[in-house]
This record gives structure tokens, sequence and C-alpha cells, in this order.
């Protein structure tokens, strides 16, 4: 079954493994029009790119992105997309070792058992470098959002027991920071932690998150297309992210009716609601307030000290994995949960196009009226 | 855009208010062959049925499943099984006011922003009754993992600050309580909780949990068609839904990578792991071990209290809902996160029929070896 | 795998067999606003309905339809609209005999091929009756269309040998004939022979056409979602058509490219073309003339003639079809036609919203310029 | 919309333009596992690559396919096929002309009026050139359909006037001739009357048939899903085919019943069809016997003859278009009809896994009877 798709109208399809010769996305169903070039796509690349500090892994991959059709002088045609990154530092030889057994909390097992054998290098399909074909297309969908008045904005919201405080919220700090912490005295002993965990060769899980704001209301299908569930499929399908909350999420389950409702109020600009508890969506459609959505991640399973596996002849073994392995995904997987976003939340504003008889008639006859 | 159709190849589409003349659920895809009766759905939509305990709404819907096509002489053809629900007692009138101004907690908003206007009686689409279908699919989908020896079990975890003991899980509990705990002590503080929120107009929150027990390995596929990220949509599209879990979720965005992985080892079954923090699913493919997963619901937005909100006409003003609501959501919405999980379970192993070349062989040319 | 919906956008879901309880069929994605009451659809089934000329089936069918949902106070609400329609008058004894073998012709053997039985009562879901699905999804179909400007018209060309004669098109004899034919003369001419082959105990074979006018240029989607190509499928998917011709079809085989090309020009409206060879489609998308699509139709493979099969059990044995059946298919087909080029031209056109990012931009900023 | 991707479980998306950078397809569902080198796929390239023959374009391209990603150690993972042909010999000058108007019974004119602009070198994405992907993915298609016993074969069945006579059948022809027909005769005549087309500044239409041996009974899902609906779906969406036909195809319209039903019968391996006017398929199913498709195809828009048109400033001229064209489009397109055909059956043939609970059984338990 064909599972490297994703959307309806803006439709992406991603391919590559992290040691084969390529990785790239294609989209389908760009509108067109868009002004669109390398550099649109390479800045939202770097952001995910490893080697750029200390907290992330030193291997060094320059992910230069080719745009391969569906541009013309400078525009996208309408026609399939077509984006590639050559691999170019791979080096297999530090994982031939992983072949013969099962690495704990990796997917080796489950591939071995799903396709009958895997490619073991570097994880093969199931590498984080899979994300890249996700965020070229992102980027894209970022762009296009923006020309509708609507921002995406992730960043990390903890690392291990080190939350930032968002009470002084500073922008700029999530590109600037090593963690992506938009709390820069966070980011120092969220470094310090991790600097610690990697010197005892464990990893750190931490949690991100994302706002969209711009968004006007009535955005999402009922009953199985509502936004907010097909933001959890997005973000769950991020390697590594074990949960997903909306607004306030969990918390909603200890709450009274008359805590969690949000109260409707008239401002100058029509309807608003007084809190945000329900992060922006009502009823699986977007209410015009900012969307909020968490997502929590694993710690890195590729750790040095020694555990305790399975190999290939089902004999029980103790490992030690090598290689240059970031001590936490979250810093570089900020980028990918604000890619998924915007894809998912651009594709339901295509999808609403046709929600109305009156806007569609407007469509075909502009000057009717 | 079409959003009331769910999964690839078992395929339902519902439809259906609740205030209609009726609701119901087509399912296409459904393998042919399967002994299918009238009583094996309805006693799944007994225990979503309203008025059957005192934490629920009375209301008294009986809400009797008619098959109208797809089965023959016992078993199903292979063709659409259209499964449908007469609405019976439902009484307008009790809603008209609400026509006028908008819910807070509520999907009126969001309807009129979209469509431009809505069928306000219940909820409409929006209404808790539209559930009906799901859980009339998921009992067919339940009845095929059976004869797979696949079992999915739901039950409530918490309501407010009421937490289920599984240390002395009682799944007997989940089906004669009135909370649908599987903690009978447990049950009865919650119920006490209950009665306290009602007598104050109040509403209460709570957590859900569903395991699915028997799944082999290998099921789901990478890269956006991962087991976890199809139960996150599954899940989260269930009204009041907030929050979604795998394994052990948010909680391993604290933990070190030698604290989380599950470690391999050796059983006579073939290989199986010591803990299952993953929840039985490693890089978006089942394990083999139980899959395991958590839904945070909110408080039900319908209270008798005061609330400020805003009409049609831009206004604002205070509101106390009327009308039979339930004090909780989370004893009636456990058979439908029961019912999704199976819905999504068989969908992906169904999907996973074409996974490898040997077996596609296999299946068409059964004498060949 | 589900094989009952059709449509991407503006989606359909039919159901039901010819002697089962009721057929239905489920419209998801219908924008909200359209004022619709079951008169708009009756109006097309009727035009289906056996027992209404001395050309078709004696059978006596109502094929009353019931709007279940989706409609409040007159008009879509967008959410699925549930239509059906109860079978009354099948009288399944008559068919009782012919479970035991295959008639040529049929679906009876390929069923049971497939799915290992048959629900083989007036051929089940193989039966003619199932096209009351996708006639009642296309008259609301076609009322969108309308008001979009676009018109939608099928009729009969040929019966056995009887053409005709387009140069004398009379619009309202489709409507009033026996065999739906726009000549009156032919009409005559095609009843005889008809009644001839009935008196044979025989059955006949024929063609009809479908046009398109007022679409506007620029619908449909290269490479694969081609309006030809789809137009091909929908009408390649009525039972018993067995050619689809767009344009002058296969006549262009045997033209020079000199002959066969269609030289642009002006018009007062902008660009047309002098000639319709190509039917109103170049490259997959139309260009603004009417698109024309012919369909050729088997005889009726239910004939009382004696004939030559074999039983489940394998014996070859003479029979001998019993049974009120049409002696041709094309009369009552002509409206199925109608609809599933309706219903593809609408989806195609809700498909072609999020074509351009300028038109994008409009829809959601419409004061922006 | 997303127009580039085919098929449900077999699914490929197809990328590229004439002239630009690269051509490609990515293959997503191919079951893990089957051994794949790029010759494979090379020597299906090579069948629509031009400059073979007199009677096709001079043009030279290679068209060298490189394998990108889904191949470890010689076989298919089960992740996606990233297939890329890199362009190499276009000259963009030659075509800068055709920039300013619309070239008749070309897509010129309707691709901009759906983009707003369009890439005018070489037909952009409405050029030949986008079969590439096509083949290249029906190429793994029909490896997968052999080891399965399955055969598709095209040929061309007739060019302008002159017919392949299919009593003396030539497979060997198919592949030696420059006419791609299996009759060595008229291939000659053929190659005769295209050389005299050439003279006179013209082009010719053609006929291609596509035959499917070994295919089980069973295939194809009704109602929309059919086999004949996809096939006729599939071979409308290659560019310049007019019309489709299944078995006899528009002869049946002026049959009678008791002509063209196929008589079932005994044989050693069980039911067979005494004829197969059905051409393999009834009620969209396939029969177990031979599929038969035509595709009619019309002569090469591209002629170097004056033909009047419009250019994009709205003004009436006279163009002659120049460049390097084949005559007819059908010998090269042949293995396109494969291919499209390949794809068709092989994806219908994965959605029949599910089709029956006791095969879905006894895949899951293999040893449980």
């Amino acid at each position: 079954m064909a599972g490297s798709t994703y959307g309806t109208i803006f439709r992406l399809t991603t391919w590559g493994e992290s040691h084969g010769k390529a990785l790239g996305v294609v989209i389908d169903g760009c509108p067109a029009g868009l002004s669109l070039c390398e550099e649109d796509i390479q800045c939202y690349l770097d952001r995910r790119k490893p080697g750029t500090s200390s907290v992330t892994t030193q291997r060094r991959e320059d992910d230069l992105v080719e745009i391969l059709s569906g541009v013309f002088e400078g525009r996208t045609t309408g026609t399939p997309i077509s984006l590639m990154v050559r691999n170019t530092s791979q080096r297999s030889a530090d994982y031939s070792e992983i072949a013969s057994y099962y690495r704990p909390g990796h997917a080796d097992y489950t591939f071995d058992q799903k396709y009958g054998f895997r490619d073991y290098r570097g994880g093969g399909r199931s590498s984080g470098r899979e994300t890249i074909g996700r965020v070229a297309a992102g980027a894209i969908a970022c762009k296009i959002l923006k020309q509708l008045g609507i921002s995406v904005q992730a960043y990390t919201r903890s690392i291990g027991p080190i939350e930032a405080n968002l009470s002084r919220f500073d922008g700029a700090a999530i590109l600037e920071t090593a963690t992506a912490m938009p709390d820069r005295d966070a980011n120092v002993r969220a470094v310090e932690y991790l600097q610690k965990a990697k010197q005892n060769t464990d990893s750190v899980g931490g949690c991100m998150e994302c706002i969209v704001r711009g968004l006007p209301a009535g955005i999402g299908d009922p009953v199985f297309e509502k936004l907010d569930a097909n933001l959890a499929k997005a973000i769950m399908s991020i390697g590594a992210v074990k949960a997903v909350e909306i607004g306030d999420g969990c918390a909603v389950s200890k709450r009274l009716g008359s805590e969690n409702n949000d109260a409707f109020y008239m401002t100058e600009d029509g309807i608003s609601k007084i809190t945000n508890h329900a992060g922006g969506i009502l009823g699986g459609i977007s209410d015009g307030d900012p969307i909020v959505i968490r997502a929590y991640v694993k710690p890195t399973p590729s750790i040095a000290s020694t555990q305790q596996t399975v190999n290939r002849s089902g004999e029980e073994i103790d490992v030690s994995i090598k290689g240059r392995h970031d001590p936490i995904i979250v810093p570089r997987a900020v980028v990918v949960m604000e890619c998924m976003t915007a894809l998912t939340v651009l594709d339901a504003m295509l999808m609403n196009l046709s929600a109305r008889m009156d806007r569609l008639i407007r469509f075909y006859h502009p000057d009717a009226d």
C-alpha cells in the first residue's frame, strides 16, 4: 500500500532513504502562478540540517535542493513540482553492523516483519532524513499561506525537565538558539542539560508547540476531515512523536465545563472568544483564533549506552549504538512540525473552496452581481 | 469537500443529523462471506445509547438498526452494506431557541462561518448522534478482527480527578458500570463526583483508553499512513477529544533514552519487548505487542450554568443551555473509541495484504510450491 | 475494495440490490445553500423508471425517492445528503431458477468467481437498478451545473441499424418518445424494429450521445485526471457500455492531420474553433466548445431465445431466460449517461477551484484589490 | 488539483516537462522483494524512444533511466521507487515562436485558460515526453504481472486505411517493425503510406490494440471501479486517444442479443466462453478470457502545412509548425498503452486481495486449516 503520499488537493509524495542516491518529493496540485525559487525552499531545509550546533549530530550534510520540474520563468505552472536533494556524505560503513540486529526503539524489527528485509543503511526509509521531502514541500505551503495572510510558527516548548517560559516569548530566539526555544534563558539551561546527557551516553525527549495565526474561521470538514483530526495525523506521522494536543489538550480532562468553555464576545473585527482553551478549533472547524498544537517527542533511540536486544538469528545480545547521533530530536524536528502543520492547513483551505453554493457561482461568474 | 468518508479499503460513509429523519452509514469494501445480522450491530449501538444510567442524559432513543443492503442469506456479499437508524423521539421544539445564538464550546459558530447557515436542531450534523454511523460500521470491523484473532477493548481511564486503578482491572465492569470504568470502586466515586457536578449545573471531562491485543507485527505503512498517525486521526475526529497519546504518550518527553527504549528479548513465540513504552508501534508499524491509545475528552459544553455569548445579530447575551444533556461524554464515547480503533486497524491490515511479492504470488497461486 | 464511491470533491456512494429492501446513495461534498427538494430528483428517476412505454419492461416500479439527511429548510447544508428508494414490487420468485446457472452476457459467473457466491435475485448488485443511486445524485449535479450556466443533454443516437437524423434535432422528442431519440421519424422506425426483435425473443443494441454546453475552457486536470479520461471511466462504468468516443472518436484514426485539426478563430466572445472534431477537449482540458461523448451499448443479455450455458455444478445446459426484460437498454440508460456526465463535469469544476494562485487569494480576500 | 497520480494501491506520480531538467515518476505501493534493475525499465523506455525508425521523429533522446530510491541489493524494499530520466538534447530555441500563438489540436490554448500561462517549450507538461513516467512505472507492473503468469501485449492495429491482418499475427514483428504492427506485410504498406503523408507535410491517425492473457476471473470492482471503466480511463488519458473499445466495442450496438451473448461451456480447466465478444469482462469483472482493448488515435497535430489559428493578442494568423515531429503517434504509443493497461490490471489485482473473508483469514493464519 502506498503510504508516502499526503494531502488531497495540495498533495505531496516523498521518496528516498538515508543512504540512497537522493531524497525528494513531488508536489502535485500547487496553484499556478506562485513565484518560487530554490532559495525559498533551501532556507527551510537549512533549519533541519544537522551539524549546525553543539546539540545536534556533527554529521555534515549540505542538503542542497534542486527544482526539477513545475516551475517556469520563476513561477509555478500548476503541474507537479519535483524537488531533489542528493545524498553526498553518507558513510555506509558506519552502519554495516546494525544490519544484523534490531536496535531498541527503532523500526528495524517492524520493517523486517512487514517487508521481509530492510535497507539497514542509516535506517533506510525510517531515518529522520525522510523528512527532507516534507520540509521541502512545507516550505512551499508556508509561502502560499503567507500570501493568504497566515503564519505558522513552531518552537521547542520543553527539553527534558526544562520548559520555555512563554511569558518572555522571543521569536528571534527560535531561529538563533541551539534548541529552537523562544526563551534564551531556558535555552542555556537546556543546552547544559543536553550536554550532561550526552556525556552519560544518553539522550533526551521534549515537547514542541506550533501556532497558526490569521486562519479564517470555517476551515476543516466534519466529520472525519476535521482540522484537528488531520493535524493530529500530520504531527503523529513525524517519527518519535508519541502524543498530540490541541489547545489545552490533556488538561481538559480534569476541568469542569464552566471552566473549559470559551465565552464568545464582540470585537471591532467581529466575533471572538475571551479565552482559547479550544486551541482555535470547534467541532473540527477553525474559529478564527490561533490554532495551538503540541507534540511530545521521545528521546533519540540511538544511544551509546549498553542495551539488550535480539539479532536476526534470534539470539539475545548486548549492543551499544555507535555513530554520530543527535542527543535530542526536537530542535531539528521543529521545522518539520511547522511544515506538516502548514501542509495540513493549506490543504484544508483548498478543500474549503467548494463549501458554499454562492461562492461557487461567484468564482465562475465573478461579474454576475 | 467530502469529509464523511473514512478508510481506504474498508471504507465507510456516515450521514445524518441529530433531528433529521434518520442517521446511517454505508460500508463499502467489506470482505464477502462474513456472517452478519442486525444483532451483531445492535449490541454495539446499545452501548452508546442514552438513558441507560443516572450519569447519561435521560433522553430515550431506541436507535434500532436496519440492514438495507449488502447482506444475503445471512452473509456479506462484498457489495455496500447500508445501515440505517430512524430518529424517533427527537423534540425539535427543545432546541428552537439556540438557533439564534452561538453556544460556547459548540460548533454553532464555526458551522455558520463555513456554510453560511446551519441545521440548529440538536446540533445537526455536529451532534454526538453522528457517531451512530461510526459505531454501526465499527461493530462489523470488530467482528472481522475477532475472526482474525484480534480484540479491541476501550474503557474509561479517568473522570475528572477520579482515576481507575488498572492493577485491579475488571473487564466485566466496563459493560456493567455507569462510567465504563474497569474498576468498580473508582466507578462509585466517579458517579458521586458526576452527580455533584450535575447538581452544580456543571459538566466534567475525562480520559479513555483503548487496547488492541493479538495484532501481528508489520501493520501500518510508512511514512504518512503510519498506524499511530491514522489512530491519532481516528480518535481526534471524535467530538470533544483534545489530545491523543500512544503508549506512554506525553510522559516520554521527560524521559532519557535509556529509560524509554524497550529492550527486545526472545520468547517461545519469537521476539518480544520487555517493556511496552512504545505502545506496540515502532516506526509507525505494529511490533506484535498490545497497541495502547489514550484520548482526553473535554467536559460536555452544554451546561445549565449561565454563560456569556453572542447571538446571530452580533449582540452579547447571557445564556443557560436547557435540555437533557450528559454531564460527561466519556462513558458513551468509549464504544466510539473502540470502533474507530477497530476500523483503523482493520483498514491497515487490508492495506498490508500487498506488502510482499512472495505473499502476492502465493495468494494468486496457492498451489505453486 | 470499495468500488461504489465516485468523485473526489462532489463524491457519491451508491448502495443496494435489485431485490433488497431499498437502494440509495449518499452524496458528500455538495456545496451548502442549494435549494433542493424531492421533486428535483424524482423527475430524473422517472426518466429511468420501467413500464412507461411499449419498448421497456412492463414491470412496475414507482421508485419514489426520500431525502433522509443533508437538507434543512429546503436548502443543502453542506453535510452528506442521503437519498433512498424503497423496493416495493420485486417478485423474487421470478428469479429463483437463475440461482443455479450462469446467464450468458451477465455478471453471474464473475460475481461468483470474485466473491464465492452472489445475491442472485434480479442480478443483485449488478442489476440495472443499481443506477438509481447514480441518477439521484446526478439530478443534484445537473441542478448545480444549471445554476452555473451549463446544460447536459443525452439522447439515443441509434437503435440497431436505425440512426437518428440530427439535422432535424427535436429536443422535446427526447423526453416524449419511447426511444429517447431526438428525431420522431427515426423513433417510429426504431419502435417497429424493437417490436420485431421482441417477437423473435431477441434484444437489440444501440448508441447514445451526450452534449455538455456552456462549460468554460480550463476544466480537467493533466495528466491522469483529464476530462476525457474521467468521462470515459464514468460512461464505461454504466452496465452494457462497450465503447466510448469523445468528439469524432474512432473516425479520427483514418484522418489526416490537416483534416482533423480544428482551426482557432476569433468571435465576439473570444477565441473559438471553426470545427469541433475534438469534442470540446484539448489535452484533457475543456476548450469552451460543446463536449461531445458517445457510448455504444450491447443488446440486453436477458433473452427468451434458447442459449447454451453452464450451471453451478459444471454441467452444460440449455436455458431460456424468463421474466419481463427490456428489449433494449438504451432509452432508459440515456438519463444515466446524462447523470454520470454531469457528476464528472461538476467534480472537475470543483477540482479546478484551486488551479490558480491569483484566484485563491481573491477567494479568501475578495476585497483586497 | 493533483492530477498526476494514478492507482490506489500500486500508485504512481509522474512529473516533468518536455524541456525541463528531467522527467520522472515515483511508484509507491510496489510489493517488497521484487528483483529490479535499471535494465528492466530501460528496455521499455527504448520502445517509446524517438529516432529509431524512418517514421518517427529524427530527434535523438537517449532517455536513460536512473533508480534513485526503493531498491536495495537488487530488490524492491516496499518503499517509494523514484525513477528519473534527465533531458539532454532539448533545443528550446526550436519552440520559442510557438509561445506567442495557439497550435491547432494542441493543449496550448487550454493550458493558458486553466493556469493563466504555460511552459511553451516543446509542449511543456502536455508533451508526449510526459509518458516517460508512465512507461517506467509500467515496466515494473509488467514484471510483477509476468511473475503472476499474466502477459500484456499491445500492437498497432491500423494506420490510416492500412489494417494489420491478425490471421497472420507475428508477435516478433511488433518489436521489429517501424509501425509496431504484428503483420510485416501491412507494415510495409503502412510505412509507404506514412512517407507519402510526410512528403505532403501531413500526419496520420491509427488504431492500437492490447491483449491481456492469463488474468484470473474475478478482477475488477463493481460499480465504479469496474475493470473496463478503469481501463477506459487509463487508455483515454494517453494524449491523442479519442475512443476506447472493450471486446467488440462499437459493433455491439448493431447486434442482436442472440448474436452478441457469449455462451458458456466446460473445458478441462473449468468454465470458459465459446466466443469472446465481451473482451474478457462481464459486469466490470474479468471472466478468465483474454482482455481485449482498442484505442483510436488522432493524427499528430503538429504539421508543416499552413493552418489558421489565433495568437495570444487575439489576432488571427496563419502558421506552419516547424520542428522534427512524428508523422504518426501510434508506433511509439503502443508501449504506453501496454503500460497503462498493466498498471490498471495490477492495481485491480491488489484491490481484489481483500474481496473474501475466507482468503483474508488464510492470509493472516496460513497454517489454520
